[in-house]
């Protein structure tokens, strides 16, 4: 056995023996010379080899983290929507969810798409707020300009570089958070009536807007490594008179693929041929777990044909309702469309937030949270494995804070939140992410925040409870 | 000639001559008696005749202040707007205003509708807003639920008491300024292509909504001192199927009346009639010159036909956007279309405005900013009866900080505004105020913050400018 064989079998065992546990990081090569007495050549030589065998995996300017001991063996399969439009229902089970219970403060929100609010990167944020706060002059409590604040607008085209995109500050407008985005771009290309395809499963606020819009939803199949299905896309193009494609194709929830560069130029060749319009959601963008991170759509688009939505809100904090959106040749009616859906946006979260953004501490935020997010994906992923039966299908999200789980025999997890309730546990059930209610033997967990004893408490018992479900489920069939 | 006449005499001279100037204080009754060596109640007799003949008015717990020498004379004319549903245009010069000048900063802006920013009494709110972002905890940076802080809706219930409103906070929703409030409920009332009926002149921020939404405005006739003209309401209810009524009753922008509570029954018994919903803005209502402050039309309604929308923006500051609506009966509908249109409200500055209201800031702040807009009104009336052509019409505002003019001879507003823009000056045109572009001969001006010797020398050249105007028109015709 060569030098590094005997150190691959070493490190093997340790990750077997639990001494390392999924997502840990294990030692430096420096430090692994060190400790084994070997070369520096060596140590590199028995992580690639560590890496290959998928015990562990790279990441750039970190090391090596161990990944769950199998990556997702059984993947949720790909989905098969209704083949039609559909009216959205699901309005009261999502305002029971944003409505927020009453004692949320006193429930484990399993579910939420919520980022880790609590990063110590964060802080300064809190701190330019608070400064801002305090030497506010006359200018900064009054209106804004209508398009926002030209600062944010500035750096906010500037990132946009690294997804691809050439923007100027003008292509951008401030709007409330990423959901105004998405609801003016809805209202610029459709009327009630109109049919929208979208992915599926889909975010639930987009859902709403179809249905406060009286639109109906044309979901297309997705698959939930590779996206939504091209094919069925350019039978239903030609079949209906589709007026706009709704996607969130980098980092997707509540799937977390990213669909490839030459799946999302397809996408586009598409959109091209029957001159419809896209509107690209790319609010878990940022957080996608491969540097440097994957283009949009947009990036591709030299027509104006894409509505580019996104937002801090996911990045940073919710709270401040700071989105944005990149509405292409369709400018002047977003403006408008802004102007009466709530005229300027505050004033001083935009000032916030540029600063933040100009100082360097955007980019610094976002490379913590996307090892922390990727280290928490994997440690999710092992207790999943662990608690819950071994045919549940399992996402594996290629960047933001959430994981999508299809759960075997048909357990109903609208039934399931309600059994849980008792326990003071809440996970997002998959129906939801329906415009029809299917998916409700899907649910969606969030691993944004510390993993700690208490949510590894809450996931275990969500497996004890399914697995419950199913015994009796069966009983009931014997 | 008795004791008290003679006073009169003295103190109308004095006002005549110009030591008094419009919007100041009279003395005191106390310093009244000790210069003039009378009673009190001699003193007392003398401001009563005073007023009785127009020269002064009394406001509580404060004293007399000068008038203007005359209240108008000339008001603007009943509108006679055309009688059947309009489309909307206006749009381009909409966003002129709300878009920004790009050298907004070296514009003196004179019809804007912003409240002083510079007011002592506000300040409270910035250390409120400060301290609040010093100590944000995690929770202030969430998504907060839907309907809005628990707090300030506690204090928005509290405060509807003195319009004659029971409120609970349950029955109020916080929306992103009140053009969200206005927003969502023509989305709930109407679909495109339907008929809603409105004062005119009214906000233009009502008028683009209705444009954005496909809705046609059909136009009433509406008296500047007593409102809308129920008897032509009644008649175009009969005639045309009107969804809703879109009414400014209370310090109504851009005239500045505040209905009787007569009409404003009669205006409720009308849509009872008829089966319509009203939207009551009452964003200016709480800036009302009587005290208490008038009743709003919902504080009449027993059946949740009313949607109630207001902000802070007038009251306080426009850029926090902490607006709210009070929907009756369409309280499902409205949370619905809130969350797909912003989602849940900004946290901290909701947090903020109720700590300022709680504290007894936000009735402190009311007091001293009626008094400065009632002595401003004043003022302005004297500006424009001093450097405007006499027959101009002008509203007597009973409340909020904007006046109407009415330029005689047909001058056109936009025309006005285009040569005043190289003296870097602007007011706000007419036209704006209808669907269509009428009014194009009124203009609205706004005497919220302190009036200046700038300001002065502005308006003065606006007077200047429409007399040559006038001028070069004469003598075009003969």
């Amino acid at each position: 056995m060569k030098r590094y064989e005997q150190v691959v079998q070493t490190l093997a065992q340790r990750i077997e023996q639990g001494l390392y546990r999924v997502g840990d990081r294990l030692p430096s090569i420096r430090s692994l010379c060190h400790e084994q007495g070997v070369s520096v050549s060596t140590a590199q030589e028995a992580y690639r080899r560590l890496e290959e065998a998928g015990f562990a995996e790279a990441r750039p300017r970190s090391g090596y983290y161990v990944l769950p001991r199998t990556t997702p063996s059984v993947l949720p399969r790909v989905s098969r929507p209704a083949q039609r439009p559909l009216d959205v229902s699901q309005w009261d089970q999502v305002l029971e969810l944003v409505g927020g219970p009453p004692d949320e403060d006193e429930m484990l929100m399993l579910g939420r798409g919520i980022p880790d609010l609590g990063a110590a990167t964060l802080r300064p944020l809190q701190r330019m707020l608070a400064t801002l706060h305090r030497h506010v002059d006359v200018r900064g409590l009054n209106y804004d300009s209508l398009s926002g604040s030209r600062e944010l607008r500035q750096q906010i085209a500037r990132l946009a570089t690294t997804s691809g995109c050439l923007l100027h500050p003008d292509d951008i407008l401030v709007t409330t958070g990423c959901q105004e985005a998405l609801s003016l771009s809805l209202r610029i290309l459709t009327q009630p009536g109109d049919v929208v395809a979208v992915d599926s499963p889909s975010f639930y606020g987009t859902m709403q807007i179809l249905k406060a819009q009286g639109l109906k939803a044309l979901e297309i199949p997705t698959d939930p490594q590779t996206g939504i299905s091209l094919e069925a896309l350019e039978l239903a193009l030609e079949q209906w008179p589709i007026k706009a494609i709704q996607v969130t194709p980098t980092c997707n929830n509540p799937l977390g693929y990213t669909m490839s560069e030459a799946r999302k130029r397809g996408l586009l060749a598409l959109a091209q041929r029957f001159d419809v319009a896209i509107i690209e959601d790319d609010i878990y963008g940022d957080l996608s777990f491969t540097t440097p991170r994957p283009k949009t759509i947009k990036s591709f688009d030299d027509e104006g044909r894409i509505l580019l939505c996104s937002s801090f809100s996911k990045t940073l904090v919710p709270g401040l309702r700071v989105g944005w959106m990149a509405p292409g040749r369709y400018r002047n009616q977003a403006l408008h469309m802004k102007y009466v859906s709530t005229g300027a946006s505050a004033t001083l979260p935009q000032r916030a937030v540029a600063e933040f953004i100009t100082q360097g501490h955007y980019e610094r935020h976002l490379r913590e949270m996307i090892r922390q997010y990727q280290r928490h994906r994997d440690i999710l992923l092992g207790w999943v494995e662990r608690y819950f039966p071994a045919d549940t299908g399992v996402s594996y999200p290629q960047g933001g804070f959430l994981l999508w789980l299809e759960l075997p025999g048909g357990i109903d997890c609208v039934r399931l939140n309600e059994r849980l309730a008792s326990e003071r546990l809440w996970i997002a059930p998959g129906s939801l992410f329906s415009a029809s209610g299917k998916y409700r033997h899907c649910l969606r967990l969030n691993y944004a925040a510390p993993l700690t004893a208490a949510i590894e408490a809450g996931i275990k018992r969500v497996g004890e409870t399914v697995m419950a479900m199913r015994d009796e489920q069966a009983a009931l069939a014997g």
